[in-house]
């Protein structure tokens, strides 16, 4: 590798600390700073349902930097401007209110994402409504939850649902509103998201579906959110989870090319439209693996991987990100649900032949008291044989299937080669027959039935 | 597919079973009759050391045959004959002793595996020494543990090792003999190997290491082993765990061509020699994946694998086996141990340039109270950068790690390949650097260190 090169990393979160981490382990004579407007360095954003719903302490979310000569990690520090031709970053000390200048050869942006919320709704008073991002969202929602015995949740994403199901496991009474007709629009078909609805109906979470909000009024302790259905709900407080959107301000100032998603332009590399710039995590648009199609994917595990290619490229290393599969999982009381790849809905639009089975099958010989079932839905193209997708929701092993998925995916995989492959087996652990492979093996019979290539 | 097809299955075990559902899934008209020997048809062997532990009822193992019009399991029966030209089994029922003959258009042999004996080793007395097969030998350890307050366990396999476990948990002063000079051997290395001997010297269990019984002499109660060394182990009670054999006996008598390994040889339809006879499970010579090389895999994954192949094809389906991975994996309370692939050690003999990482990492964040450690060994060729091996330890997420190996090298994976993979996240079920990509990481710099391909 090259000699020392200085690169400033914009944003502490899983892609800045990723491409951190990486650089320095190309390039050992690299240094490398990151600049992080928060006053802490790290923590565990996505913990904050766990410290919510009170399974973890609000105050072990923050963690400690990477220890490393040559890396850097300044909190404190709001990045004001990038002289991208000069190749100097202008920040500002939040607690001084000083000023710094930093030269770089490199520089990654990991600003991330911010919540996003919907043109349609209007937040008339928005004292007792919360978005859930940062440790100071986490502390006021738990504040909230104590005092007030109620709440409406507004958005029913992966963390919407997580954030309803903490607040119901704190004895708040609580209301979820979906615009869609299923929870998880987007990240789960509506059979697997129909899972989820129904644990969380069993958890006393009173779901609205296929209805917007529209109208947040009142104050504290006396919210009331109308809805495009006249409907009106009223709670104690509010917490607003609609979504995210790449967090692209500095972006759009160094005059990065922005794609139609809202995300920094980037190639495999994760090159920006300037050279020694690079983007990672959700202020990236980056590509679905599958279709090519340019997407943000604010989920930590994309957020890891654009980081770590982001990096070794910044410090003069080689890595090429090949796509991103969206790979998630969410976890409400041991009721696990999440996807990789594309859902059967996702395949469809994108011209697949996609077909799929779903199996609700335990984890484990019943005999074991903690085998657990787990619902595994399988998509794959009907022309290829090759899987495109899995989706999983339940009590089993969700994590182990989802990963495996995901290796398949990656890979290239068909259904046959899923079936092929030859997983470890201790009756204590595991099933014989995988929850993964039982799906493998429906879809299997069905790609048969369809007359379809067996490969 | 084509018309009906008689279909008998020698063996109802995990080959047998897999070869008799695949078989009427692939052929909805075939009539497949399953023929075992034991009263029982279906139990969970691998779950004896559990059994044994006192964690599962003895009686839970028993299991129920699968229910499909066509497919029947006859046990107390016993096959003795087979006229391959007449394509007719002769066999008698154990019960009434009445002769038995049934035609067949396709037979599977899964008689599987038995256990071995070496050479070396003389039972002078056979009082108080049991094998570790079948569930009247659970029992009958089950019963000499209550009684007897100490046992030596002869051959450091995964069986044995689990074995020595669990009599250690019930209270018996257990010593556990093994002739290589690490536990596992040719089935992990022995650095991870040792991880393993750590943790049973932890739970009591004496290790005697490099040293091989000869002798076992006296009566149930008061048995002596004699070892190599001239050492003298008393206890109540012996245990053999020194490996298993194919179990080729009617192989033998039917002409079917035999291995070096004494596994019936088959091709990569898992038909022998004998076109309309096909082997499945611990009876039958596989190939290794990497290697090629012809191996006996006794384990319940491979039996699977080889019995779906056999059965489809015997029903008159296209399946192929392209070879095994031995992925395996054990439980001793929590701590568990496994490999897939090869060991560093095999891939150095298959004349790979082997190059390995190690990690001992956390599986969740510390700050959930059910984070745990795993440690990982992963293993790769240095000249391509394929994955060839991994090899875990530890109280963390073996399984998780361990199928995602498995796929890893089926998909002929690089180590770069496996860092790039888009792995779901959840703190509360995983860490973002999950254990395998740690040691992912961790032997790409080592690749990179070594001069060698970063692919």
């Amino acid at each position: 590798m090259a000699g020392p090169v200085r690169i400033v990393v914009v944003g502490c979160g899983a892609a800045g600390l990723a491409a951190a981490t990486h650089a320095k382990s190309v390039n050992e004579r690299s240094k490398v700073v990151v600049l992080e407007k928060r006053r802490y360095a790290v923590y565990h954003p996505c913990s904050i349902p766990d410290a919510v719903a009170g399974l973890v302490e609000l105050s072990s979310l923050v963690g400690e930097p990477p220890l490393a000569t040559g890396l850097e990690v300044r909190t404190s520090t709001l990045v004001e401007d990038v002289d991208v031709g000069g190749r100097v970053v202008h920040a500002r000390d939040l607690r001084s209110g000083g000023k710094l200048k930093l030269e770089f050869d490199a520089l990654v942006l990991a600003t991330g994402s911010k919540p996003s919320v919907p043109r349609g709704l209007r937040i008339e008073d928005s004292r007792g409504v919360f978005a859930v991002k940062t440790l100071e969202d986490a502390e006021a929602i738990a504040e909230a939850a104590g005092k007030h015995p109620s709440a409406v949740v507004v958005g029913g994403s992966a963390l919407g649902v997580e954030l309803a199901h903490a607040l119901a496991r704190r004895g708040v009474k609580v209301a979820l509103l979906e615009l869609s007709p299923h929870l998880l629009p987007g990240e789960l078909d509506s059979d697997v998201a129909r899972e989820v609805e129904k644990r969380l109906e069993a958890e006393g979470v009173a779901l609205v579906l296929g209805d917007a909000a529209t109208e947040i009024s009142g104050e504290a302790g006396a919210k009331r959110v109308v809805t495009g259905s006249g409907r009106v709900l009223e709670a104690g407080f509010v917490v607003i989870a609609t979504g995210v959107r790449a967090n692209s301000e500095l972006a759009r100032r160094m005059g990065l090319e922005i794609g139609a998603t809202g995300g920094v332009r980037v190639d495999e590399r994760m090159a920006t439209s300037t050279g020694c710039v690079y983007a990672a995590g959700g202020v990236a648009e980056v590509r679905e693996l599958l279709t090519g199609r340019p997407i943000l994917s604010p989920f930590a595990s994309t957020a890891y991987l654009t980081g770590r290619v982001a990096g070794i490229n910044a410090a003069g290393g080689e890595a090429r990100l090949r796509g991103v599969l969206r790979s998630w999982v969410a976890n409400i009381g041991g009721f696990k649900f999440g996807a990789t790849g594309l859902t059967e809905t996702e395949a469809r639009e994108a011209g697949f032949n996609a077909l799929s089975a779903t199996v609700a099958v335990r984890d484990k010989p019943a005999l074991y008291p903690d085998s657990r079932l787990l619902t595994v839905k399988l998509v794959a193209d009907g022309d290829s044989g090759r899987v495109l997708g899995a989706q999983v929701a339940g009590e089993g092993d969700a994590l182990g299937a989802l990963n495996l998925a995901a290796a398949a995916v990656t890979g290239g995989f068909t259904v046959e080669d899923l079936c092929s492959l030859e997983l470890a087996y201790a009756p204590s652990l595991s099933e014989l027959v995988h929850p993964l492979r039982a799906a493998s093996e429906a879809l299997l019979r069905r790609l048969g039935r369809a007359g379809l290539a067996r490969r």
